[in-house]
C-alpha cells in the first residue's frame, strides 16, 4: 500500500504522468499498484503503455537476467 | 522453463500470435517467459501488447481482487 499512496501522492499534487518500475518478483507488485490506483483512488488515470524488458544484474561474480516493467499511468 | 518450451514449441508448430496470460504472483513469471522467448529462441517474436487487468475470484467465501496480465507475442 505504501507505493499506491506514493502514486496517488503524485496525482494530487499535480503530477499528470507516473511511472511505476519493477523488476524480477516485484514485477506482479507493479502491476497491482497500477490496478489499484486507478480503479480505487485516481479514476481518471489510464495506462499510457507497459513496456517489459531485461536487465542484467551482478550478483556474487556471476551476471543473471532479471526481467523488468516499465508501466506509464497518465490522467 | 516449462512454459517457455510450450510458447516456443508453438511458434515452430506455425503459430503466429501467442498469448501469455498470468494472474497474481505469476504474473512476473509471464513476463520471465516472454523475455525468454523474444530474446533467446525466437528472436523474430515481438511484443504486440501488454494489457493488464483486475479479476474478482472467490476464495473461502470471500472475494479478492487479483492483478491478471495479457502479454501477445507475435511473429
Amino acid at each position: 500500500m505504501a507505493y499506491v499512496l506514493a502514486v496517488v501522492t503524485q496525482f494530487s499534487g499535480g503530477q499528470k504522468e507516473i511511472h511505476i518500475k519493477a523488476r524480477g518478483r516485484a514485477i506482479s507488485k507493479a502491476v497491482d499498484v497500477a490496478e489499484i490506483v486507478r480503479k480505487k483512488f485516481v479514476q481518471d488515470a489510464k495506462i499510457d503503455s507497459i513496456n517489459i524488458d531485461t536487465e542484467e544484474i551482478s550478483a556474487e561474480n556471476e551476471k543473471i537476467n532479471v526481467s523488468t516493467i516499465e508501466i506509464l499511468l497518465k490522467k
